[in-house]
């Protein structure tokens, strides 16, 4: 009979080379975005999907359920809070997920994901919801297939997808918070509409070559201290940062040289993510607990270096003379404060990935709720540019006038990553409450950015929340650190005190 | 009992998936050649000692063996040279080969080339020996390993090294026609050697800008028929061409902006091995037949294009104008005969991939004794920048001043490749064969590249060469295309007939 710890120890061995399969997967996909040539989609499809059903034979053996259950019978794996009993936790949780799946729904949506992501690219560049329109059906239909076969006992299938990405967050609570959060958003909206004072925003269209963009980008996200000896930056058609295991985690950007912020505030989004990955225990690394809590708390890191850092005064402080420098043509006798107003410039749009900080998570509400309908069958793929299109006019007062700014504009769906969105508003909640608890803990966080150290944030960050991983529910995690639970009131009070500022409201 | 068809499609459809994870190793030593950032070596060499070992799993499994043994007991595959018995065949071979090597073997060298690849690159940037040796000591010490596990009758260990490479090739025979070879370019070299015709080479040194460099070369590769849709382009410490699937050829070259040739000829060269990549038959990929006939035929492709085509002054007639137009600096009032005979300078020199097309099969000779006894235990890796020192010294009349010109030049031996080198100058004396037998077929291909028409070149390759794959052993292959059985005399024809005209021998 096998003791506690060889048990142990063949469990994380078996999650470890999980872990490092699925990571070749993770690779293949970063070069699927950034430098897989258009011929080689439909390899790169079928090279996913065969390792894509590998991955899940490996966390659906029937060796690895006896192990996991042979430990929860027998075994003695140390406290309550450690990193053993979580790592069984975990472990249970998500092979219970992993094994209701059938293999065949798991091949098939890598494949048709894989497809249909390429598909969008395409559809997005014309505009063309037709084109996209079968994809976007079959991916619905899988994830409808998904949710079924996970169900979750709530009997709202969304429940089951948003688990995935949230661990323990039902739809019925984040619409509640959603709902608290939109109450104060929108007179907070009414009121910067009204108010006389108005950033120039101009100034961020002007001409900023595109070289300059990305050594100006890099050096800021060198500055608040992602590793470039561990990473990388290229470009995607959409932004995203992949953690693909110890020592290579790889952020992507888009360029547009008549507008500065969508590279610059990405970069530093995806950089925040990429420290998040950086900071995690490597001890940790292919363990059940070894990856990021959630993604909610992903969006947590990479908000608050997006945010509450990058759309600080303090910040261009530091950054401010170095813009100049490096983009004399655009920024030639334009003082600093008005600079910092622009970025912070608060408006309707239409695109989310461009949207500011307030009205950023009423994009999140449209997507929730759209989500919910599709996945319930409410809302057909065919009825979705006319939905979208009517929750912006409902909800932002504008109408995208094409699909490429409309529900065109994310990947997210063409990934198959439906119960994605919701996580990017808690993120914001999170990184409020969190800031909140670093200010308080740091002292003052705006002479440190204005001076350009960044070390005690990121240091706090990676003490109480990074290297952690997944040892905690995101949602104790947070409450751990904050001593509360998860509140849009810390969101709220930032938002205002910031933008009360800048409107004069 | 499963029918004949029945089995074939097993063994067909378990060597697709074989290949089509092992195509997945193939990406991720692509990228680690061009875009792993440094701290990601060691997760790398995780993952493709994983995946090396789950390949080796497939190719050895037993009911692969079963499906091979049935077949070639009861199936009747149709005519002896036709595919299915050619599939039978290879499959064989191949089984046998991989079933002989342990697991631990092959994870092991996964492992230890990764890493060792990496610090050859460090070690070959600091000129530093010392640093590698190590490294050269364990790969030695295991394809020596891997020699003895294979066996193979003859009481040679090289010969199983080099029968991975070039299916049947013996040590001997190689040697044999090596020894030909040399008896007859010595006097040629001596003869340029003391010709007063001296090229002015030093207009290739003059300043190429590295982006022009590249435009330029891309241009090249696509005019003579390499598709970038299906394909790219990028840099590396060692130029290489890697065939990750169907769709998907990624050529890589370094640029020196104080030498023309080596990234220019580097990419026609690597374009030719791409473009026989690229001839393959698509719906034989996976099978066993599905690769490239043998490194000898692949490099009788790149040498084609690189030297016969790209080398010839029919070409330059073409690109020369051009060349003026993008390199201007370097270039005006330069003649296109004088270019013609600066790119074809014949002078010993350090560098191999940088050699001329005269001297450069002296490179291999070296390398292939040195790599001879390196496996026989008569040399040690500690003896290897002696021995090279004066083997360049002996055969070439010149001392490489320090080991990164010298013995850590290339990256093979740190990527396990021993027995590799040999089928460089195969590829010589093929590539010869097939262009005197294309000349004869096709007419006038000089007033054809005068015109920039590459097309009946490139369509009489693939109707000839690439689409058969590996569905004819290499020797045969060529004989049935040239009605001759390899030989270096056509080799030497054509460097006498060009060289002999340039130098006015």
């Amino acid at each position: 009979m096998a003791s506690t710890s060889e048990l142990y120890d063949d469990l994380v061995d078996e999650w470890r080379k999980g872990t490092l399969l699925a990571s070749c997967s993770a690779q293949l996909s970063w070069d699927e975005q950034t430098y897989l040539p258009p011929g080689g989609v439909s390899h790169r499809s079928e090279q996913l999907s065969l390792l894509a059903g590998m991955v899940h034979d490996r966390f659906t053996s029937p060796h690895l359920g006896e192990l996991i259950s042979e430990l929860e019978q027998h075994g003695d794996l140390g406290e309550a809070d450690g990193p053993r009993r979580a790592n069984l936790r975990e472990a249970r949780r998500r092979y219970d997920r992993a094994t209701k799946l059938p293999k065949k729904l798991v091949e098939e949506m890598s494949r048709v994901t894989s497809l249909a992501q390429h598909n969008w690219v395409e559809a997005r560049k014309k505009s063309n919801f037709e084109t996209f329109r079968p994809w976007l059906e079959k991916v619905v239909g899988l994830k409808r297939e998904e949710a079924a076969a996970l169900g979750n006992g709530s009997g709202v299938p969304y429940d089951a997808l948003l688990d995935d990405y949230e661990p323990g967050a039902k739809t019925a609570d984040v619409a509640g918070v959603f709902a608290g959060l939109r109450k104060d958003l929108v007179p907070l909206v009414q009121a910067i509409h009204n108010s006389k004072t108005k950033p120039n925003a101009s100034i961020l269209t002007r001409r900023y070559p595109k070289d300059a963009q990305r050594t100006f980008a890099r050096a800021a996200a060198s500055a608040i201290g992602f590793r470039f000896d561990e990473g990388r930056l290229d470009e995607s058609a959409h932004p995203f940062c992949s953690g693909i295991g110890p020592g290579d985690c790889r952020l992507t950007t888009r360029y547009d040289e008549r507008h500065f912020p969508g590279a610059f505030f990405g970069v530093l989004h995806e950089a925040g993510h990429g420290i998040y990955e950086q900071g995690l225990d490597r001890s940790a690394y292919g363990t059940p607990i070894g990856d990021a809590a959630s993604l909610g708390v992903h969006e947590s890191q990479s908000r608050m270096w997006e945010n509450f850092v990058g759309r600080s005064r303090a910040f261009w402080t530091q950054f401010y003379p170095q813009a100049q420098t490096t983009f004399p043509e655009a920024l030639n006798g334009v003082g600093a404060d008005d600079f910092y107003a622009a970025v912070n410039d608060v408006r309707p749009s239409f695109i989310r990935v461009e949207a500011d900080e307030v009205t950023y998570n009423l994009h999140i509400m449209i997507r929730f709720e759209m989500e919910q309908r599709l996945i319930a069958g409410d809302l057909k793929p065919a009825e979705v540019p006319a939905a979208w299109n009517a929750a912006y006019t409902a909800s932002l007062g504008i109408t995208p006038p094409d699909d490429a700014q409309g529900c065109l504009q994310d990947v997210h769906w063409s990934a198959g990553l439906l119960g994605y969105f919701p996580t990017y508003a808690l993120g914001n909640m999170y990184a409020a409450q969190l800031f909140e608890t670093a200010r308080k803990a740091l002292g003052d966080l705006d002479a440190l950015f204005a001076k350009g150290d960044f070390t005690p944030l990121r240091e706090w960050l990676n003490a109480h929340v990074h290297r952690y991983g997944r040892q905690f529910p995101p949602s104790r995690l947070v409450e751990r650190i904050t001593g509360q639970p998860l509140s849009h009131r810390p969101l709220v009070s930032h938002l205002k005190t910031k933008f009360e500022a800048i409107y004069r409201l």
